[in-house]
């Protein structure tokens, strides 16, 4: 039996196979990345992000219990780098996600944040696939909420859960306007500490403030919440359920899933009119032929783009 | 006469006005920026980049004076937005600066950063080839060394002189590589104020460890300077002059010629594939006809793309 044949059966080594196959480029991973989509579009996708050490991973945790209860099937995964699933909490959170690994309806798995960072978005919704088209219900994808890409690939989820700490207080106003425009749901974790009730008064007048701008009706809650007691990661659950009806009710979700698309397939034109043209041209003769024209002053950079785009184009 | 008759002929309100044309991207500038490359490819161009307040301006200043010394013409562009040119400085300077706006010889122009970003960079280095084919000899360009839009303007530099101070001390630590990589000349500046050999020394010993990875024999020196009181800025100019020499003569410029150019036809084939084929692309019905068939299963992003790619791509 083939690999896809086993990935198809259920079996979680295949998945593991195929993910990193997948994640590591391998020749031909198009193709199966191809195929699989035929069998995604199912799963939806949840970021959970927020700033290192809000507690994102015990909510995480904490949710796939929730999802577990409904007898949903979720992949989890993990691109921020002091998750406990790329090693930087504690111990006693890995031993209790370690729990898990018994079960057949979750799934684990880390994103490198090394190496070409450049295609670590790419590469998280590449996964994000595989997971939907094995068969979970519910993608988790747990992010830093920091820089260009961490966005890129929260951006991509159908909801995004913003995790904050009473700590986080001044924050909030210097929040980046990004931040605070992706969020569908604002929880302030660890709620049990000082501060908690202002930050929550903070941060619900920000968002009146910049509900003007929404296109959407929903109205962005805010859930006080302590992970480690599992306070409110019930309603946590519900308002994320919430969510998912009202988009899907509101043709939201439609325009996301055709709008990912879209990205999807011009990232994919891009790549290859760099591979398959640019590339090449960079290390041709010609192109040093026509370079030396310029230094002599006989032609100039825009004569020469005309005449190499005329070339490889077709006009469609 | 047009525009372009009185620009050849050294008018500098022709040489304003095509400078803002092809700022803007009016229609057709790059017809007229294809002609200027013509008569471009003369001038030096060199970057002078350094934290804020660590009186780049003053030193640009003094620099114009010992260039106009030795009859070269120099052309200014500023994008650093606390430069005098932009306005984040004391009167004093800018008094001082007018001064050579009644002079033949040299020319200024401050570029906004505000705006598409994106575009900076070639802006800049789309100005500069207006200023080269105007006939400046020399092209100062005065930036805040941080972000990565200011490191592609040095990049496309000749000659790199990054300006610290005394305070710098803990900066040279931490200083990010890509600076460290880039200069070709440190100056520290305000080198009458405490610490001002701690930074020199610190900046030697950074050199040493660095000199390893770089392929060619120039040793980046570190000049004391105190701008205000011209001090050293005539070693300064000199040794700008010994490094142009020195690239000149070891095939460096050449060779960053041609790496400019090359960067320059990327650049605009990036950009009109991005225009003619993706933006089309985008609004186009076949797209959507072509995404519904992926959410209901039927296809997938990369046979699309697959599909799309060839019927625009004719293999050169």
């Amino acid at each position: 039996m083939t690999v896809l044949e086993r990935f198809y059966q259920g079996d979680k080594r295949a998945l593991s196979k195929i993910i990193s196959y997948i994640e590591n480029r391998q020749d031909g991973y198009q193709d199966i990345l191809g195929q699989l989509y035929s069998k995604a579009g199912k799963a939806v996708r949840i970021a959970i992000t927020g700033p290192p050490g809000a507690g994102k991973s015990t909510i995480v945790n904490r949710l796939i219990h929730q999802f577990l209860k409904k007898s949903l099937k979720v992949g989890v995964i993990a691109v921020d780098p002091s998750s406990p699933f790329t090693g930087g909490a504690l111990l006693g959170d890995r031993v209790r996600m370690s729990d898990f690994h018994l079960e057949t309806d979750v799934y684990f798995r880390s994103m490198a944040t090394r190496g070409a960072s450049g295609g670590l978005a790419s590469a998280t919704s590449n996964v994000s696939i595989v997971l939907d088209a094995f068969g979970f219900d519910i993608i988790l994808m747990e992010t830093v909420g920091v820089g260009q890409v961490e966005l890129d690939i929260v951006d991509a989820c159908d909801s995004v859960v913003v995790v904050m700490v009473p700590e986080s207080g001044d924050a909030v106003q210097t929040m980046k306007a990004g931040l605070m425009e992706i969020a569908d749901i604002f929880v302030v974790n660890k709620s049990d500490r000082p501060n908690s009730e202002r930050i929550v008064t903070d941060l619900r007048q920000s968002l009146e403030t910049k509900k003007i701008d929404k296109e959407s009706d929903w109205k962005v809650p805010i859930i006080s919440t302590v992970a480690t007691d599992d306070k409110n990661i019930d309603k946590l659950t519900e308002k994320i359920n919430q969510h998912i009806e009202y988009i899907r009710s509101a043709g939201i979700l439609e325009k996301k899933r055709y709008n990912q698309l879209t990205k999807k397939i011009v990232a994919i034109l891009k790549s290859r009119f760099e591979k398959e043209f640019l590339e090449k041209l960079i290390s041709s003769s010609e192109l040093e032929e026509q370079i030396k024209g310029i230094i002599e002053g006989e032609t100039n950079p825009y004569d020469i783009s005309n005449r190499l785009f005329e070339k490889f184009y077709k006009k469609p």
